[in-house]
């Protein structure tokens, strides 16, 4: 029978006969044995095989090299080595797919991460780089099981869409006419869909929708930018999660957003301790720290207004200036939550000028109820308001911006039947990855990223 | 304190000082009373309202119409009413939104699904289409579900791709150009990424990659086709669940394809068993005996020249011919599916001129390890293969479909380095809901639905 590696590893007897296929990590060979180390990709930790050179021909041990493919059969027996507690006596050994040492670019040694994004194909075989994959995967099943549990409704908001401003980035077009032939002013009304299509930047306004009809629901799925910034922070195509609340106001969004985020850095801690663990090890010595400060911290909670305040009376010397009306850059985010309140930090009541249109106007008139959750090395995780449910209101906003309402017809008619009120927030999925890991580029949380000039695999 | 209308109606206990909200559906008045029925998304059913007039002016009665939402107090007692457990009886009302009566197109009356589509942001506020999404959301968490207890790791494979030909249909195109100021052949070297991007219409190959690495993993996204094709099966942009399996033969494919199906299956009506109800009792009144068939039944497994000598011996006239060499059309599958064997079906070993490169060639030289899983009424529900692993066989493969092996390069690394067989499968999520709900519309199943000529909201 045939067991995963992290099956075997958590037997709780010794058993017969069974069959473990993998790659092997590691071979050392002493004294008419050889010790391989055999991942299968099921957990970070590696199973130690031990092979018995009577069990092989000595020509056939040179192809057991580092990133073969084998399938091993042998006894699962307690371990005399310490930090492992079961191994494998190898009774019968099959090479499934050869790794030429001199040809596998992924020798036993350090490599760059610049160098492994150039073998996006291969990384997912390092430690760091299964780690990662495997921690992406568990935090998305997290975030689904932690809405489920709730009564959230996932829903799937159109990639394609036929608005070019929802306020929140440069956007890509999308074209099924042949552009090879193009040689004259494009005519979109002969395109696919008789009118520019681009890639949505955000599920918000469709969120909104059917959150007007189920209650609460979320959205989480890809999302573009066509913006040519080659940062460590910035993809053209990464993915959100966007919960959207029908009968909620802004403290409700603050609530949920620290619920979602403690829960899931309590589920990632339990679900993924080895591969955290790695990170802890090796990547960032203040991991541990700042997973538990978010777990046993109550998130403070200050106006736009009052961390104007702080920054200002703060001695720092920061590259932006820090005036009431200007938006805050990450310098400061991180001064807030890393510095001044050492925890994470909810800024909440914008001025309305920084923010979108669709945020609830306040009684002042003058900010809106949106909110942003900032969290030690990220800056900002969440973004999120409160909705502008008054029909009048919105109208009144969208001609101060300058929107078409017309365009936006069904976006008004939210407003103009069975209206209420209503919140929801972004949350960027790779930066949470980034959060939870300590890794410092987006491109190393993405298995194939999309940047400038980079759209290889 | 609030409570959805999903929890007030499994309440174990009367309960006072309740507060539900939610959007009326219809207001019933008789001798001093309202009675309303309250929605809030959280289910199908609904909750019933009493309210006295006592509790407010007959004037702001008039604005409690069909559409308006309202937050509502009081106590939940026992019904004497048939059909319910629990009613309210109301101490306050407040209005939070109108729906007037002479402009809101919701009505209690039937409308037709074409109606239906033209105000996609109000249809999910319907019984039917509340009920569908509410099942697409429960599929959806359903398949994480599934393949979380299994040890699949969810990868996110990109939406954006360089490659121009994945086999599986027209793409659409991608740029961050400016198409209104381009009046001459397009240089796609001045493009966002240096060259020619698409939107992908699968993200197998990219599966593979990391089944070869993580093991058993699964992508499930959105895909897309530029086909120009208006029928009820076809849609420009739709989910895809795409596993892959590393150490997998095909055999292991149908059994993990069947178990799938049947899991799903049995988790929708256990877990939407009012909505699939309503599906059962107003528009399909065989999907309870198709749902069970599925349940109850082993799937068949014929290979693709017994599936043809079955057809061939049919007494049936096909539109389109029968013939070995010639792939299966929609009666075709129908007739295999739901009158010879009369239960789910794989038909397996195609030809290999009819199947894509990747697909593993048999012993026979003439066929490869492919399989379709035919369900009546829906005809292929999955689609999949066992992937070609040994390098020389598929470069050949390659060669005689004419395709460029340089820009596979890293695709043919996976069969270079510790190369393992593997097997995977892709699933329409539409078709999938589509099966289990009975709509036979793909636009009715798909919140915003992407097809020629139609991306509005």
């Amino acid at each position: 029978m045939r067991l995963k590696v992290l099956q075997a590893l958590r037997s709780e007897n010794a058993q017969k006969d069974i069959v473990i296929k993998g790659w092997i990590r590691t071979r050392r060979d002493s004294k008419g044995f050889s010790f391989l180390e055999i991942n299968d990709g099921s957990c970070l930790k590696n199973i130690q095989a031990i092979l018995s050179w009577d069990v092989i021909s000595k020509d056939s041990l040179s192809k057991f090299t580092t990133g073969a493919a084998v399938s091993v059969k042998g006894d699962l027996v307690e371990s005399p080595g310490k930090g492992q507690k079961w191994e494998i006596q190898v009774n019968e050994i099959k090479l499934l797919g050869e790794a030429p040492a001199d040809k596998y670019p992924l020798q036993k040694k350090r490599h760059s991460d610049e160098f492994l994004r150039t073998i996006a194909h291969l990384r997912p075989r390092t430690n760091k780089y299964g780690a990662i994959n495997r921690v992406r995967s568990a935090l998305a099943f997290g975030i689904h099981k932690f809405f489920n549990e709730r009564g959230f409704f996932y829903v799937h908001s159109p990639i394609l869409t036929g608005s070019d401003c929802e306020g929140a980035g440069e956007m890509f077009t999308v074209t099924a006419l042949d552009l090879q032939k193009i040689n004259k002013q494009i005519d979109f009304t002969q395109d696919f869909f008789g009118k520019k299509a681009h890639l949505t930047v955000s599920g918000q306004l469709e969120a909104e929708i059917l959150a007007c009809a189920l209650g609460d629901v979320y959205t989480f799925g890809p999302t573009f930018r066509a913006e040519n910034s080659n940062t460590p922070r910035h993809a053209a195509e990464f993915w959100m999660l966007e919960p959207e609340m029908a009968f909620a106001d802004l403290e409700d969004d603050m609530d949920l957003a620290e619920d979602l985020v403690k829960w899931l850095v309590e589920y990632i801690m339990n679900s993924c301790e080895d591969d955290i663990g790695l990170f802890a090890k090796f990547l960032d010595k203040e991991l541990k720290n700042r997973l538990d400060l978010v777990l046993n911290s109550s998130f403070e909670r200050v106006s736009y207004g009052e961390a104007i305040h702080i920054l200002q009376k703060s001695k720092r010397s920061f590259e932006f200036p820090v005036k009431y009306g200007l938006d805050l850059q990450t310098e400061h985010e991180r001064y807030l939550t890393e510095d001044y309140f050492k925890k994470p930090v909810f800024v909440f009541d914008y001025p309305k000028e920084i923010k979108a249109f669709y945020m609830r106007l306040n009684e002042d008139q003058k900010t809106v109820a949106a909110m942003d959750l900032l969290v030690p090395k990220v800056g900002e995780l969440v973004g999120g308001s409160q909705r502008e449910e008054r029909l009048d209101v919105l109208e009144t906003r969208m001609d101060e911006v300058g929107l078409d309402k017309e365009e936006y017809w069904w976006y008004l008619d939210l407003r103009r039947f069975g209206s209420v009120p209503h919140a929801g927030f972004g949350l960027g999925f790779e930066r949470l990855i980034m959060f939870v890991t300590g890794v410092s580029n987006i491109r190393d949380v993405i298995p194939f990223p999309r940047t400038p000039k980079s759209l290889e695999f």
